[in-house]
């Protein structure tokens, strides 16, 4: 069963062979998606219906797939975006990750949720590449001081913005993992959201049930301020689709605007992220840059996103997948992948670079 | 084969398993549509094609499904259709829909083809709660008298509307049922429909041929100002999708409209109903509630059906499905299922109240 | 294998029998579309698309599928489409064609290539029924004198009209046929397009090529007129599907306008004909009746042609299935079946009568 | 496993066999499309959705599918398109290509990656027809002076234009190729590439790593002038499915232009080419010929892209099918398939002449 990650040829490798080789119960966390799975699906179809209308006889012959991201320059507008548990996909986890997203030069988002500390996947990251960044995934729970701690402790680890998942007032309802009664494995823990008065992550409950004092279903625009005021980093709000909160969250001080369904995994029956990218981005109307996940797994998707007004693109399952099939150098090679696909797209599109991508990509 | 409840997570977990369990004849009565049953899928997929562009960052910790429907308050805006002969299912039938509703808080139609007399589900729902509604669906068959004889006995048992059934001039056409040469089983009646000379529902005639008489094909609008004179309940129109046919039950004194096709069982063809919903919201305009039914499985689809301007679904199949797979405990799942989906899916769409649910959701 | 023609319940159970107990070369020959047969399949898919939006609470108590069919009333508004060579599907073939759609009371047109002669099936047609119908169907091949002797041979016999096929200049391409080696079956005879030289169905020959000398690539709009003058009968043209067509066979006298595409047989890749039916409505503009053949099933799709100005349906292979599947009886079966559903479907969707079917139907 | 060419009906029958026949090397290096070969799919289902509303009783008697194709007669708007390495399909390779070309009295465009020379290919079509037309397919590479020097070969061995192919700046992914380590068989040879310096075409590497140096990822439009003065022949640009694209092509002196996705062998997720037509049409306005190629398998195509402006279509893979099922027999019998479907499709649609083909036969 053992691969060389050099086999597989396109992130749709990975998952089908991730698929296979994963045991049942991390899987199925992994692909699900809420109730019926229909956005989960949509998520990846919406794509699929966009048309390039590439053009031709523009010099490309020194073109780079370099961008700006929040702020920064990456080596793509790319960033992994959290997700959880990462150990359940390979041993090295999110060490592994943070690694291999070092040396692709993209921004890691770590989720919360995740079974290495930050301090450590910074730790990994700047061993790679001291500029490496690294972002927190954030969820706001009852407990506002564990949240400020986690936040000031993102901070001080060299975390250089906060993801606040705003899709999230409750849990949403992943049938497999019910099925499969899904728990954190023994031995693994949900290190940063452990509770002063006992162990959350232990392998005897549910990981919503135990994870459920971590959000919070009466949160409020207000909220961001709190955050904000928490530390000096700038808060990305992820989990948006529609233009009123688009355009609300700017006005709360967000610094970014991820659009995003949680992979699915919240809402079944809404919208795919790159149906609501448009609408998110007409609102923002480039005060803040707008990033979008949900189904991206091609490199020609990271120009749809651009065409679409997206800064940059996150890419979640694909990298749980590298995990799954070769750890470090498997990550290392569906970031490869991506990067070397939207090279070529980027040619054969007729863009020398990523700023030049235009509208009028998606047809007359 | 005996299941546990707790093991079916969804409505289509329901309807599989029962369609596993159940003889043919029974379930074949229970599922079919008529003729090639375009209308019976169409209801479903047309569900799902509504995408729901939920809202983030509202206070949802307060939250509650409770919805008045037609006039007082239900645990959540969903009713029991009036779905024929649930003692098929299980021998507990209409009974055990009965208490179970009740314990839900939410309106059950009992249907004048029921095996257990309206007094005896009167019983049951009032042993459980005896603040619990019960709705008589009627035909108004050529036999007047028995009619408003039937629609009396349905106030006198306590009874708070009548649901006149107005899609069935003649009964629609279910090859099914045709193949399996379909009866009313040996020792079942039809208690509400013997004629005065003769049993109705024995087992040696086909149902349509048996209740030949207990509909009209002659009916017109002015019936209904005539069953609205048989008692002092509130009548509501069951059957309609068109906004003119819609208006026009107003005119004649409908307190509730029900946009319904049947299930798909009478006229194959017709729209889905949550297509005509909006036509029909726009032309009621307000004066009565209108309520839907069709298709409806998931917690999503009572939201989508807010959003509409319904005031409530209905649910048929999925209580059948209950029943034949775990009698009065299945179907207290189902809808606790409904119930948690509808919570969870206001709480992750920013609706801490059924009342908050706007057009806006479906989409910008 | 023999099958009771009261086992099946439905055109489409009498296509799958049919389709197993013919043998493959004439159940080719009828199933058979043109090229890729995309034309065949869209015939029956766009019927599928229009919804009905029925009518409630209207009297349909005395309700009649009568109608106006060409000038005379027809028992619904259903004629039989001519198909060639029924004795390939029964050894009664034609004959129990003439005397299934007698009793029906609806017209049938007979095929000039058929394997019967007009004056035997006239002479069936009226054993049954005095005032019987029949439509001689016609090519205007190069020798116009057999032309002109065939239509006058058909007036002879009794036929009330001409059914000029205006769509097939050349044969179709139907690869099945190719692949089949499809020949007239020994024994079996063109019965009216035998040359004076001699034979032209026998067995040694394709069909096409044996009846090449029966069609003209040559025809114009002035060879409507010709054949007008060739009997005093009124002459309905087959095979239109664009208004400018449909309003110049009008101006060239024809009595009637039947939107066909050969039931997908010549022009692969040609629109449905209940897509082209409302263009061509609207440029008779009552001037004529519009029939329309191609995929008509159900009861419901004559209803829908009616909502969309069709005067009548034709119904070509369903008569072929009867006939393979039980001969005769199985022709007055799926005669019976159509009206059955249409009597159904009148009521269900409020019609007392064929006339009040108003485009509104479907919908909104 | 030998099959008469009649055996074959349609270019579907061809492809289905080949892709039996043919090893996988081969099979999949003519087969694939880029990526998930989405447009590779797209390119032939676009087609399938454009509906034919053919016109009747016209004089189709005196038909011709004869037609002016870059300035000379054709025996049908139809060329060969340029497709690499014909010898894998068949040992006769381009030379039965361009002696069966040659005998249908259509244009041949060589490859540039061809496995024979342009000097034999001229050879072999001027045996069959003195008046054969070959054109050379370019591309212009790092080394400008072996593109000049290949020019002027094709000019001097009879070409009468050349094919400039816009859309390569770097090769597509074809991921078929590389599971397959797709490289060029032993003993064959592209023979017009081959560096003074050494081989490229040996078995040894990847096509696309040994052809690196042909493209060039710098073009711009002033390429095209520059090849133009290169030799005396007109230049035709290749690739191209924009409007702006298009105008820009004829501004820089083009003399034909070829909307092509390159088979979606470069770009997946381009639009299919006959999406992309109606665009550049409007856009070249008439100036010089507009020609398509991209999943055209059926006479009825000819038609489609002459009525969305068309002067001509290319087909490229079908002839490698009739290679691989059957030599040079094999490509003739492609190409008289497509002509003699293309004539009867004419005789259906209504058209004497290709010159008649208009936009309304696309529809109302």
């Amino acid at each position: 069963m053992a691969i060389a990650p050099d086999e597989l040829l396109s992130l749709d490798d990975f998952e089908r062979h991730a698929l296979e080789v994963l045991p049942a119960m991390p899987r199925d966390y992994y692909r699900s998606g809420a109730w019926a799975e229909t956005t989960l699906r949509e998520n990846r179809a919406a794509w699929d219906r966009l048309r390039l209308w590439y053009r031709v006889m523009r010099d490309v012959s020194q073109r780079t797939s370099r961008a700006e991201v929040m702020g920064r320059e990456a080596a793509m507008p790319v960033c992994v975006a959290p997700t959880a548990l990462q150990c359940m996909a390979h041993p090295d986890g999110e060490l592994a990750t943070a690694r291999a997203s070092a040396r692709a030069r993209v921004p890691m988002i770590l989720s919360s949720l995740s079974s290495t500390s930050i301090e450590d996947v910074r730790a990994a990251a700047t061993s790679v590449d001291p500029a490496a960044r690294t972002w927190m995934q954030i969820y706001i729970g009852r407990d506002r001081g564990a949240v400020r701690a986690l936040a000031q402790r993102a901070q001080a680890a060299g975390c250089d913005a906060l993801v606040l998942t705003v899709d999230t007032p409750v849990w949403g309802i992943r049938e497999r993992d019910i099925r499969n009664h899904f728990r954190v494995p023994d031995g693994m823990r949900i290190v940063h959201l452990e509770r002063p008065g006992g162990p959350t992550g232990h392998a005897g409950r549910g990981i919503h049930e135990a994870l459920a004092w971590t959000i919070d279903a009466g949160l409020t625009w207000d909220d961001v301020a709190w955050l904000r005021a928490s530390t000096s980093l700038p808060v990305i709000l992820k989990g948006i689709c529609r233009a009123d909160d688009a355009r609300r969250g700017v006005e709360a001080g967000a610094a970014g605007i991820l659009v995003s369904n949680h992979g699915g995994r919240q809402l079944d029956g809404a919208p795919a992220t790159i149906e609501a990218l448009p609408h998110c981005v007409e609102a923002v109307a480039g005060r803040v840059p707008v990033l979008v996940d949900g189904g991206v797994r091609r490199g020609i998707d990271v120009i749809r996103a651009r065409a679409l007004g997206a800064q940059a693109v996150c890419i979640g399952r694909p990298v749980l997948w590298g995990l799954a099939c070769a750890g470090e150098p498997g990550v290392d090679r569906v970031l490869a992948i991506l990067r070397q696909e939207l090279d070529v797209a980027m040619a054969l599109a007729g863009y020398a670079s990523v700023g030049e991508i235009t509208a009028d990509l998606l047809g007359p």
